[in-house]
């Protein structure tokens, strides 16, 4: 190979906005805009690869700072970066949020060191990956030990919502609210008919567990051929998550993070022996061996953009296949580079892969040029070089510039309830 | 990417006979010649793509097997050789020693279907790597998340042996015996000097342990800088272990297998907190589980002949990083393929490699054109395309014709050594 030509010439940052819709969840309600960042990597040789990650301020300077570091190196060894990663982004070199392992308010685990460095790294890593794989001719997959299979299944991502945001002028979607069962069947219904999914999720937390439990149970009869699982977000109590997990038993394919901490998790399944899946109480290798051997997670739901990329997930597979660990992965709002992603690592993944989340369809908006196409609840697995998506240049820029014109620069769903209950405040935990 | 040019078109496996040292180990003597047999891939584009694997019969008729399925094949896609293995290497399809879980006589553990299924994927992954890198001229180790290291240490593979085969007409080195601490010094300053290894390991299992406790000292005396390890193959029994750990204890890098069996490691290890290794009691992802919740095992000797290969390689040593485990590789007597893969694998894997194995510098022939050197004991990262080696085919073609012109189809350490001793027999475990 030409070695110089695989070298990192240029790197962009680019934080964008994008529209988003009133979702609820236990912390309150999603914002009307939410923030996330697109990577831009350029080679010696010419070639760009993409990537795509979280947008709130604090990650971006990160991001950032690692990639002023990131020129001369080869795209052919993203498993160097992280070493670079390590030496770039040491604790006293970010903001304290990101690695106070006390921090609250994440919907994806505590933060630490170990957790930035895998989010800092994926974001760069499917990013050289695409550039070497746009180089040599190659889809991501074939970087990957190759796929075994040729369509990946996602799931539909429901969500109890309100028909509009509560904030004047905010962006409006043409989905109805959805406050009980009746409404997230309907929501249902529609994510069936357009989407194909063949599995259903519903993000809980929101409700009255028993209401919840209505809703699952709804869902359920209306659609007695599709897999149904119910993620309240760790809000519930040991004993609340045991009564739920009894009452749906056989019910749900799996409940996730009823409640939070491998401890309470453990004591859930012990006592129910229901499947409890998580992305909240193993979010880092070094969260696995505990958790494994405590037998609190029948199912990790991992997610590329923190456990450290696309080989990394190859890496947690195998460490789930090893143990007996079921899969799945965890979204958050994204657009069509993560799912790009999500869906070239998914496709290696030897072994049952139960149904992936993705927040896709509540997303209008994309930075690629020919959105992916949800087929029979699948996307099928391209076979073009590197992640087989093309950035919509247009596009890039008014969401960017969407983000220069706000000063919308994190994440903050208490902040938005509030604009409907001025009251509202992050609900305890346990709440129910 | 044409799809069609990365399909394999032609596949040879070739049994070979390489010539062998007389060197000792607990079940007798390695025979005068060796089996193994290589791999040869030929894709529908024209490339070849090499590996190398097993060649005792049993084997061969295995990757046979498996082998007529490989047509049509994709090099990009190794990872759907294990669905293949296990459809078409079931268990009455295949040699019954091969399954057999009581099998008896191998020096790298259990026999079963999980380990067959790993040894057959290896010995193609390989050779689909090897063509899809050259094929698109990209290195190995950038198909499987990039290099970390442009060097491996290899360490000095240091064995009790006897000058000649017993077997009149045999081949002959010029090794002299080494058969007390004297000429374990004393070969392995030849190794030292020839190789440069930084590190030194002696196979035991062959004289009473405190014998070998000797030699190990005497080389901790003549090397104080090169970390030693001892192997006895499982030979002794936990009492026996224990003493010798406790004697060793601050003198070995670490014990490799004193004993057999997880239950059995796992008490030598708690009783004198010496870091044991294994390439025996741990050889399939079904072992590990229970082996590292025991603490059996602190560092594991990987090799990717019989764990599936390069990207398997690669998740072991995740499973090895994520829980605390150390890391190494093992070898069998072979050639330069093999030590090539070994290369490539070992250059990526991230965190700490203890300098790995290899039996080669006992083999004198080579089936590659440039055969590997070791500077300071470490064979340089190859950055050419694929494997980066290039197939003899004359030498090749020698060495299977000795294996056309002999009998011998299999590995019999205890055969050979009947030479020597008429009345000997494969020894018992514990024999110490």
């Amino acid at each position: 190979m030409d070695e110089r030509s695989m070298l990192v010439s240029e790197v962009r940052v680019t934080p964008i906005l994008m529209e988003d819709a009133p979702l609820l969840n236990r912390h309150g309600v999603h914002q009307p805009y939410a923030t996330r960042c697109i990577i831009e990597i350029r080679t010696e040789g010419g070639e760009v690869g993409l990537g795509e990650s979280y947008g709130d301020q604090e990650y971006l300077d990160a991001l950032r700072l690692l990639a002023e570091h990131l020129p001369g190196h080869s795209v052919t060894a993203p498993n160097r970066l992280w070493g670079l990663a390590a030496e770039v982004l040491r604790p006293d070199a970010v903001d304290p949020r990101l690695v106070d392992e006390q921090s609250a308010g994440w919907l994806f685990g505590r933060a630490n060191l170990s957790r930035l460095h895998g989010i800092a790294v994926s974001a760069f890593e499917v990013a050289l990956l695409d550039a070497l794989g746009r180089t040599v001719g190659l889809p991501v997959h074939a970087l990957l030990g190759g796929k075994v299979r040729d369509r990946v299944d996602y799931a539909a991502y429901l969500f109890y919502r309100w028909d509009e945001h509560p904030t004047p002028g905010a962006p409006r979607d043409d989905w109805p609210e959805a406050l009980d069962p009746a409404g997230v069947v309907g929501q249902a219904e529609r994510m069936v008919d357009e989407y194909g999914f063949r599995s259903l999720k519903l993000k809980g937390g929101v409700f009255p567990p028993e209401e919840e439990v209505a809703a699952v149970e709804a869902l359920r009869e209306a659609f007695p051929e599709r897999p149904v699982r119910l993620d309240p977000n760790g809000i519930w109590s040991v004993e609340t998550s045991a009564r739920v997990a009894d009452e749906l038993r056989g019910v749900v394919e799996y409940l996730e993070d009823p409640c939070l901490g491998v401890s309470d998790m453990a004591q859930v399944h012990r006592r129910t022996g229901v499947p409890l899946a998580t992305n909240m109480c193993v979010t880092t290798p070094e969260d696995v061996p505990g958790a494994f051997a405590a037998e609190a997670v029948q199912i990790l739901l991992c997610d590329h953009h923190f456990w450290g990329g696309l080989v990394a997930t190859q890496q947690l597979a195998a460490i789930c296949r090893t143990h007996g660990v079921g899969l799945s992965m965890h979204s958050n709002t994204h657009l069509g580079i993560s799912l790009a992603a999500m869906t070239q690592a998914a496709a290696c993944v030897r072994g049952r892969l139960h149904a992936c989340d993705t927040h896709r369809p509540w997303q209008g908006e994309d930075v690629v040029t020919r959105p992916h196409r949800f087929v029979e609840g699948a996307v099928a697995v391209s076979d073009e070089p590197g992640l087989g998506v093309e950035l919509d240049r247009e596009a890039l820029d008014r969401l960017h510039r969407r983000w220069l014109d706000s000063d919308v620069r994190g994440r903050d769903d208490v902040a938005a309830m509030r604009a409907a209950d001025p009251e509202w405040t992050m609900p305890p935990a346990p709440r129910w």
